[in-house]
């Protein structure tokens, strides 16, 4: 089947133009809307999850759906790992990914990627032709469905070749991908995948979307071990079938249980960070992560973590001690004050020249807004905090183009605002507040006052 | 002040090489998700605007954001209409108009187009460049703050050639951009228009949002007389002040009452299709446009009536009698079905590869999902109606790249799905469903079987 690369269907700039254009110059200046990254943030935050999954014995899988940049997949794997191990939402970000990769293979580093929806026929042709250039097991795929184990059973080893790596999506109560660990469609995929001479079982793996609910560190870590404890059950089920000795890592020669989504990831850095808000309960969990990590390799996977936004802190996953907090928030959007309202209501209102394409559209369950406005550049040293005091700017309404800013707390608090003022906002979801963005800006606030553009990021498109 | 204009930074494919790649194919065969137009029904839905405006003796300035491309502005305003009123919601959308805008200059005709929101101090150089192509009095702007006159008064004739014309944003109640017709901000700002030598008074301008709630061409109606007496209201506060011999449009010497939105857009198409359900109710509506158009020129405006969504059908805005209904409906986005999951719990579910990236993620108040399968390709007749049966395939939950397909009704009446399936979805909100799209597929339901692809129209992206 003929097909064409997302990299030729959605074209970016040139990255030297962009560099040229942009860096050096204060951002301050540059066009708004623009999505900022702070580099010493991101690059702390990338630190910490390989740290913490390094202390406890457990493998890492980037997600790179968040940000779509080779720049910070490469910082999410970290710069000197023997493996690089990514799973992606679009066939796109692997193509666009694949000539990082290939030096990766060159430099002898083992390549596993993962696309990360059942695998559809028409992902097939396109994920092949990956796979005939990063070489034999390095691509793998997602089933759920025996279905999806009969179309790869009907691929070529000349298109695609050697054993094609499968993780079986395990569903542990989010309703997203998935079949729960006792139904029967987990029995028939596994006697599927036992029939087939095609692919090789790789592991198990969920996303708990639904830790995202979640509002403490133990609520995380309860998050965390209801994932394990699914996969467990559903690895035990499958392997009765298939048989286990068939289905593992050829480094490992365990099978492997993949799990996480930021919240219940980022929670292990409870277990790493000494004493911890969840107590005694940490231990116990840790105790099953442990066991666990005895039959299975466990590894850990999450995509928003190295940016951050307001829903991940909403979920307070990480310790208090370990500072989750609006400093750990990589990602800002640079906007433009289009008018004041000082006296249309109740509360003094602004408009910024972004709307739902910039900021997304996605709810935080801390607050009513779609974003809140930063202290920069530094006029104030207050912002709204929807665990704090609640006083500050905030994205009050929003509609395609067009944002409404709504004071709150005090009127005689009021941050004043002027028109044409630019101002950088912590959007809700930092996975939706990119997607229509040609690049991320990236300023370093370990460098001078931190907001000089010191790099340009582009980011992928298409599907 | 330096600035990289939109299409620089925000490159599409070329249109020779997508046309090369598309034209001729039938949809079921493309990539998807894909983003699918059909020419008949926008060409259909841009017709009866134009001719329900020329019948009531109204102008009409089509509002380009929704669909960000040239091929449906031009539908839009006519191919043999004298004069070309637009107006966009972002610099880029304008900057990539002016090919054609330039075109029609040419030719003869009337340019007219305004950046839609309120004018910041960093639009006013990309602005400038247009308006010196273009000619004096072709671009315009928008007003809400003295200091927006105080930002237009600073710019040079050599700069923006010819006194820059203006619309007041009044806001009869819907809280984005505008001041009421009662506040003293509108009248700080007529003084300022009043004392400025380089801006010219065109009329008065609004956006009434929340007549996305209504649910009867009545109460379409009833929003549309609002925005009217409202806009008098803030048209003769202001006039006292700037006096009304200074503003004026130059050809029918009246000052423009602006108004819009698609409901009440639409709702005008009450008078023009004969007996409506909105009753005796409508000729009082009628009359008072009738009478606000002696004293004024009344100009509607509105955006997303070419191509519809399920957001619109809610409204109910249209007499039953014009048939607005799903076949009004001329975006539908092109999916895959990558996963089922029969036995998940009481509904049957099955995972398709698109998310709010794809769809958006927009509520819908007539049903509680994020956009509704299409009988597409015709294996069943029936779909999913929020107004009817309510028995069909929804989007019932979503992610960033993953949609959930929930069945609702009788199980026994259960569509099948088969993996790898392509589906046609119509969204909730159009504005939004298209914006991650480099282009959109434009099919024709008036040739041949409505499924080959025979044009493509890049979308334009940036800010």
């Amino acid at each position: 089947m003929a097909f064409t690369a997302a990299p030729f269907l959605y074209p970016t700039p040139s990255e030297a133009a962009l560099k040229l254009h942009y860096i050096g110059r204060k951002i301050q200046d540059v066009q708004t809307p623009a999505a900022i990254i702070d580099a010493a943030v991101v690059r702390r935050n990338c630190k910490l999850m390989l740290e913490s999954c390094a202390q406890l014995g457990v493998g890492f899988r980037a997600h790179v759906k968040t940000h779509k940049t080779t720049q910070l997949a490469k910082l999410q794997v970290g710069e000197d790992s023997s493996s690089v191990k990514l799973v992606a939402s679009t066939v796109s970000e692997i193509e666009n990914l694949l000539p990082w990769l290939l030096e990766c293979k060159v430099a002898g580093r083992e390549v596993s990627v993962l696309y990360g929806l059942p695998v559809t026929p028409s992902s097939v042709p396109r994920l092949s032709a990956i796979a005939r250039m990063l070489g034999e097991g390095t691509v793998g795929v997602f089933v759920d469905h025996p279905s999806h184990v009969k179309i790869l059973d009907e691929v070529q080893t000349t298109s695609w070749p050697g054993r094609i790596p499968v993780f079986v999506n395990i569903d542990v109560g989010y309703h997203r991908e998935g079949v729960s660990a006792t139904s029967a469609q987990l029995a028939d995929i596994a006697y599927a995948l036992k029939a087939s001479e095609r692919v090789h079982l790789l592991g198990l793996y969920t996303h708990l979307g639904q830790s995202y609910g979640v509002s403490s560190p133990e609520e995380a870590l309860r998050s965390l071990a209801e994932e394990l404890e699914g996969l467990e059950k559903g690895a035990i089920e499958c392997l009765k079938i298939t048989g286990a000795h068939e289905s593992k890592d050829e480094k490992t020669q365990k099978v492997v249980l993949s799990l996480g989504a930021t919240p219940t990831a980022t929670s292990i850095q409870n277990f790493s960070l000494g004493s911890s808000d969840a107590g005694d309960a940490a231990q116990q969990y840790r105790k099953l992560l442990d066991r666990l990590n005895q039959s299975f390799a466990v590894e850990m996977h999450a995509g928003v973590y190295p940016v951050m936004d307001m829903q991940q802190l909403a979920t307070r996953a990480r310790p208090a001690q370990s500072h989750l907090d609006f400093s750990d928030l990589g990602l800002r959007t640079l906007v433009e004050v289009a008018s004041l309202y000082p006296d249309r209501g109740e509360k003094p209102e602004a408009l910024i020249a972004a709307g739902s394409i910039v900021l997304g559209r996605e709810p935080c369950k801390s607050y009513p807004g779609w974003g809140v406005v930063t202290p920069w550049p530094g006029k104030t040293d207050q912002h709204y905090d929807p665990e704090g005091s609640r006083t500050g700017w905030i994205v009050g309404r929003i509609s395609q183009e067009h944002g409404v800013l709504t004071w709150e707390g005090p009127r005689d608090q009021m941050r004043p605002l002027e028109l044409g003022e630019k101002l950088l906002i912590w959007p809700n979801h930092a996975c939706i507040a990119g997607v229509n963005f040609g690049w991320y800006l990236v300023v370093d606030s370990e460098v001078g006052d931190g907001d000089s553009v010191v790099d340009v990021w582009p980011r992928w498109r298409g599907w």
